[in-house]
């Protein structure tokens, strides 16, 4: 049964309730790159028919295309987004107006991370179909988002794109403060672009981790008319149980990515990443870690931008093989409790500290399925649950307590 | 099988893994209240028993009350604190040496509560068998808590009391700033006590709805030995369905215990209610209200003290008889599914808004899983689940997106 005829069949094209700011464009997005040239090009067809189903909305813009002559760079342009999970956020044309400008760059950076991380999710899952919505923010921008739910291998995984302008809402100007930016307003007001692509892997075998990851570039304009720019970004893996195989695999490759740049960026990132992603309530580390950084401006843009697109360029083969290696491994019903008591554990970080879902949720207009759909499908917590000494549990845990070096 | 052999065959009695500043007291408390006059006294026995086991704590304490005369008032108070789930936080010797304080006064309350709600709770589950732990707090005082996990009626039923005193910390001081608070601080201290009993119930039955209470008592000596005190608490309840019997029925005990005290308190109470239960990026309410207040201190001590007890004394009426009307209630998994969900969004007030909760996360040496008890044993997030319009989803979604008055 193709992925179309899957989709229609179980009901998923039909478009949901309604949703403020929100307008669906495409509803079902398969694994376009796998299987037989036939069956790609029966999802790709199914995908355009749908298109058209949804919002009547391909069809203008493939009208347009045809009509007019794009020369060589709006023709790379073009077959770069016929890759993408749905079309870009950015008016096409604006898009071609601006071949040099960093926010065209990294658009299209995120979107093609967006796709490839889709792609192989899809393939490793074994025919999985995302659930795609583009969507407006009425106060500017949009994004697409991209959900796995309840397939094969995912319990949820959620890749996400969003490319939002506007004003800064206060409490956001205040928080920045406090990491040292001195933003001049007008008005009290801050016109600010920010784009990302961000996603939350939660697999259903506890022998799989959990994976996250987030690149995002930021411009806002002061009142003086200068303009500010800083990228930020990060991928970190929280396993259920140790495998230290697993855990060098995924370091020694984002590390592998860094290093191409420079050998300082890893071990500062891979520290930063312990710092962050600290549970301080309960004292241990959501996961593993892996890299994280923000506010990079000290250096040219266009050198910033190639370092963050080879950590973006990282993620598939940091992650995909450890989900390849453990998705058929066995597991016990006390398997799946432990996973689930460390789901809790993961909601705990990102509704209590988590800075972009603290932004998300502060940002009027902003899109709350696309920002919560980083929360597990199911999460549990347990009072005084204490994992016995020498046990696997406590073996992560003492992880968690006491980062490590993993790589070199 | 007594509930202590069925607590000793379980290994409930066993002292679990190590926690920072607890001392486990007694491991286990039943329906004490219920069933014949020889079950309780075994029940009684057997606590004692566990109590010497556990901490050799409670020998001390009546070799001592046996060698002295404690005095008419003494013995009051002895008798008062034998129904208790565990003693008192505060030595009993302070407690006899300060009958007038109102902390004395209040923490008998919140003490009495407790033991009022678990044996209840304990009553209404047929047998249930609460896990007490006493624990105390490096930085100053302790607490006891009382919780149900998986029992037959309930997923997860806390109790807790605290009596906390100290330093308040920094960020708690400019939160109460931010509440029009203006606390004179030496050094930037401030010397603090803060006690209250705290409750959350998740039954299993999604035809019984979750409650929350909370009655509290704060003071605070500021640098010129001005002492500031206030009262906050109250009492509000989370369906997963609407039943608007139940509700009325809850409300109306709810402004019966209100009306004893001035015709006001009840509906600005039941506005602040409403208003502080927001979970502001959903725009929905956590449940269907009750009453909330904070910070009452413009009336004489006693009078307020009043006021709260007869709150506190209308939990076990406004919530017992919802418990037994709906314990049998057939349910559907769908309708395990949708408390599922609920539960989800349990969690996201609890974690982003709770003050209570940030409070108690930004104390130091505070009980996190005391704390934390609050959250449900499991939760559940969907991407974008939308209930049909019509639906009995549908119908508690309204009520939580445009609160109602239940009472006249």
């Amino acid at each position: 049964m193709s992925m179309l005829v899957s989709a229609l069949r179980s009901g998923r094209l039909l478009l949901r309730g309604p949703c403020r700011h929100v307008r669906p464009l495409r509803a079902v997005h398969g694994a376009a790159s796998r299987g037989s040239q036939g069956r790609s090009l029966l999802v790709a067809a199914g995908a355009a028919a749908v298109v058209g189903l949804a919002a009547g909305y391909s069809h203008v813009q493939r009208a347009e295309m045809a009509q007019r002559s794009l020369g060589p760079a709006g023709e790379e342009l073009e077959r770069r987004c016929q890759s993408f999970m749905a079309p870009p956020v950015t008016n096409m044309q604006e898009l071609r107006d601006n071949p040099g400008d960093m926010k065209t760059h990294m658009e299209l950076l995120i979107l093609e991370t967006q796709a490839e991380v889709c792609r192989a999710l899809a393939a490793a899952d074994g025919g999985a179909t995302f659930t795609v919505d583009k969507w407006n923010r009425a106060e500017g921008g949009g994004g697409v988002s991209c959900v796995l739910q309840d397939s094969n291998v995912f319990e949820k995984a959620g890749v996400n794109v969003s490319v939002v302008h506007g004003y800064l809402p206060q409490e956001s100007i205040l928080q920045m403060k406090t990491r040292g930016k001195n933003l001049k307003t007008k008005d009290g007001k801050l016109p600010f672009c920010a784009m990302g692509v961000s996603s939350v892997i939660h697999p259903k075998n506890p022998h799989i981790p959990t994976i996250h990851f987030n690149y995002r570039y930021f411009e806002i304009e002061e009142a003086d008319g200068n303009k500010q720019w800083w990228f930020g970004g990060g991928t970190d893996l929280t396993p259920t149980y140790l495998n230290e195989h697993d855990v060098v695999h995924f370091h020694q490759t984002l590390k592998d990515a860094c290093d191409k740049h420079g050998p300082r960026y890893y071990p500062q990132f891979k520290k930063w990443c312990d710092d962050y992603f600290l549970i301080k309530h309960r004292g241990e580390r959501r996961g593993v870690g892996g890299i994280f950084f923000d506010d990079l401006d000290s250096q040219p843009k266009e050198e910033i931008f190639n370092f963050v697109e080879s950590c973006a360029k990282a993620v598939v083969p940091c992650y995909i093989p450890i989900v390849e290696k453990h998705k058929n491994d066995p597991y016990s019903p006390e398997d799946k409790l432990w996973q689930q008591l460390r789901r809790g554990r993961y909601v705990e970080f990102n509704l209590v500290y988590d800075r972009g879902t603290k932004f998300g949720l502060a940002t009027p207009g902003s899109r709350i399925e696309s920002i919560l759909m980083s929360l597990p499908l199911t999460a549990r917590w347990e009072y005084m649950h204490s994992p016995s000494p020498g046990s696997k549990e406590a073996e992560i845990l003492n992880v968690l307590r006491e980062p490590r070096d993993w790589v070199q």
